[in-house]
């Protein structure tokens, strides 16, 4: 019996490798990427009919484009790219410089179209766009070292939803990270609020931010206090569960937008209050944070100006609301009178919000009202947020 | 001020949506896939330079293919494809026939290779190919019905770690879904352990399987009782947290099979107790329901007899475990000596496990064990697991 057996899981074997190959097409055992002992990548692909193939990336330096936008001309930075070299098997190849520990991402381009690598089975989506990426942890406490799922204990990640009065009774999704031993103890727990950027989502800091390995490692190392993170949908009006839902959102970076701070500002009492009441939660600002990136920058600022006794913590990654009227100025007077334990503004020196945040430091300057700031390389990316994430979680809650 | 920070984020969208233009091509305005009136279906594909595309998936009626493996030739089954036509502007094209209410996954084949659909961010990995997918939600109670969120309470999905004794202190990863109204209750609830297939891990049942709506929407209807749904990591040598994890691992369906039961059926009871003594729940073989699918299948067939009094509900779905010697005869007798309420297999008629199926069902047969049996069409796909799942988990613990 265990001859026929076997013969029958062949068959379904042959079926389902049969199901990848063809969707696949040769070349499908290929290794790519290769992570090579000097931390330098080799990237392979089979497609033997092109007359092209490059590899573009962050792993590359990121290059200037002048754009036209709004009658204005603009530069703004893209991603590198590389050309592959093809030998007679049809394989085309690329090696990268040695690299430094971190969370990477790439995508081929064919013919000048973009392919992704059919021999790495891990992607990210960014708004509407879709790479391949890779990680490098090059040694303890890089970059790379925070991003990954180490031999430490974890944390719970929860897809949970709550109904948003404040919404007209919305259901709505939010991502809850409650840290290790949650489960298996009594005591309550400091409340870290984490917003997303336009065209982001609930998922966006857990896919993106690697929120929940960050939190994890630090809190494992004791270089962060055991908190509780919880990550809303900040954009009031689009759906909940994003490729789940009945109809196929296709989010672009217009169509998830909240340009104005009101409903989220509005609604805010409700995400608090949900988690207050279903969760172990220490009360009090001392032990509310709050930060977001880009538009959830603004809105961590807004925020935390509307609600000025609420959160102790704020932190504003590429992203602050500005001072632009006398209700604004008695706000942010209101906020400081007691003031936050910390007023964080992370942003990169070549990022086009950093002159926003610049007016943000001069207002703050002028008034006495302190913050701390942090200027890191680069621009408006997911490679500075969650460098972010990690320096500011580690001021948290002490 | 207004005006100023007007034209910063205007900077920064225009590096975004550079980033994304270049990613993706032109074309990128293009609906793709469009679902008309009529429930056919409209892909669209901007190539210009391409000599052949077609589309290729489930939505086609497949086609059978002759491989051979381990030097037997076999007959195996793959999804269909249909050539796209081209237009003036380089934009390809391709309407389907009026489909039924069903998720469906599709991809193109430019030149012969595979190439995602740039307008449409929604893939599912099975294994190590992705596919972007659609659903059909034709009528009230239809398949596609049941696979999407819909506005009724929502259960809490959580990744969830614990520790397995049993596999020498390993951090293993599940996933657990409670149903509404479990947060805000004092109820104890009853269990379904639901189990992947080789090539999969604890994401599957979630992503490719839509366990999470599909018990959200047959419990708001009261066609299914609430309750607690464990989906375990069932490779016991296999990283759990996929794509998250230090190393890179590729999952293949031979690196992501375990051949023998032994390892899980050994290891299970960490799994139950770590649920029991962490959620509500409602203890006894009358609360307890096992199931999988294929690799799954043969899983839960093993663990229900291996542990005769343990499970109340046993849902086999394209995999059993043969009775092949003295011990299993014994244990089988054992099992059915009280009886299972409910012993329940499922098969696609043109899958190459049904002979299992069959040969488990006459040996049944003839020892008077009661089993329910449901064939469908088609083969080993998920599919017809999604369909199993929603006919078996109207029939736990009534």
């Amino acid at each position: 019996m265990k001859k026929l057996i076997f013969s029958a899981l062949a068959a379904v074997s042959a079926a389902w490798a049969l199901n990848a190959q063809q969707a696949l097409g040769p070349g499908t055992g290929l290794i790519s990427p290769e992570i090579n002992p000097d931390h330098s990548v080799t990237f392979r692909l089979y497609s033997p009919k092109a007359i092209t193939v490059s590899v573009t990336g962050d792993f590359l330096p990121a290059k200037a484009v002048e754009v036209e936008m709004a009658g204005q001309k603009l530069t703004a930075m893209v991603d590198g790219s590389a050309e592959m070299t093809q030998d007679q098997n049809g394989v085309w190849t690329y090696t990268s410089a040695p690299l430094e520990g971190e969370l990477y991402s790439y995508s081929f381009l064919v013919n000048g179209q973009k392919a992704m690598d059919p021999s790495n089975v891990y992607f990210k989506r960014d708004v509407a766009t879709w790479v391949n990426y890779f990680t490098i942890s090059a040694s303890k406490g890089d970059k790379g070292y925070w991003y990954e799922v180490r031999d430490t204990p974890h944390g719970t990640v929860s897809k949970q939803w709550y109904t948003s009065p404040k919404l007209g009774g919305a259901l709505r999704r939010m991502t809850v990270y409650t840290p290790a031993g949650y489960e298996n103890g009594k005591g309550k727990y400091p409340v870290l609020y984490l917003l997303h950027g336009s065209g982001g989502d609930e998922d966006a800091w857990q896919d993106l931010g690697r929120a929940v390995q960050i939190l994890d490692n630090l809190i494992a190392e004791g270089k962060a206090e055991p908190m509780i993170v919880v990550m809303p949908n900040g954009v009031y009006f689009n759906n909940a569960a994003p490729g789940y839902a009945v109809n196929m959102f296709q989010p672009t970076l217009t169509n998830s937008r909240s340009s104005s701070t009101k409903e989220i500002e509005d609604s805010f009492p409700d995400v608090i209050s949900f988690i207050e009441s279903h969760y172990r939660v220490a009360k009090g600002s001392g032990n509310r944070a709050v930060a977001g990136l880009s538009m959830g920058g603004r809105q961590a600022c807004a925020l935390s100006r509307r609600y000025p006794d609420t959160f102790g913590y704020v932190g504003m990654f590429s992203g602050v609301s500005p001072i632009e009227s006398a209700e604004d100025e008695n706000n942010i007077a209101s906020q400081f009178k007691s003031g936050p334990k910390l007023y964080w503004i992370g942003v990169g020196s070549a990022d086009g919000v950093k002159a926003n945040c610049d007016r943000l430091r001069s207002y703050c300057d002028a008034h006495g009202y302190k913050y701390e700031y942090y200027e890191s390389d680069g621009g408006h990316t997911w490679r500075n947020w969650r460098v972010y994430l990690t320096l500011f979680t580690q001021k948290l809650f002490k």
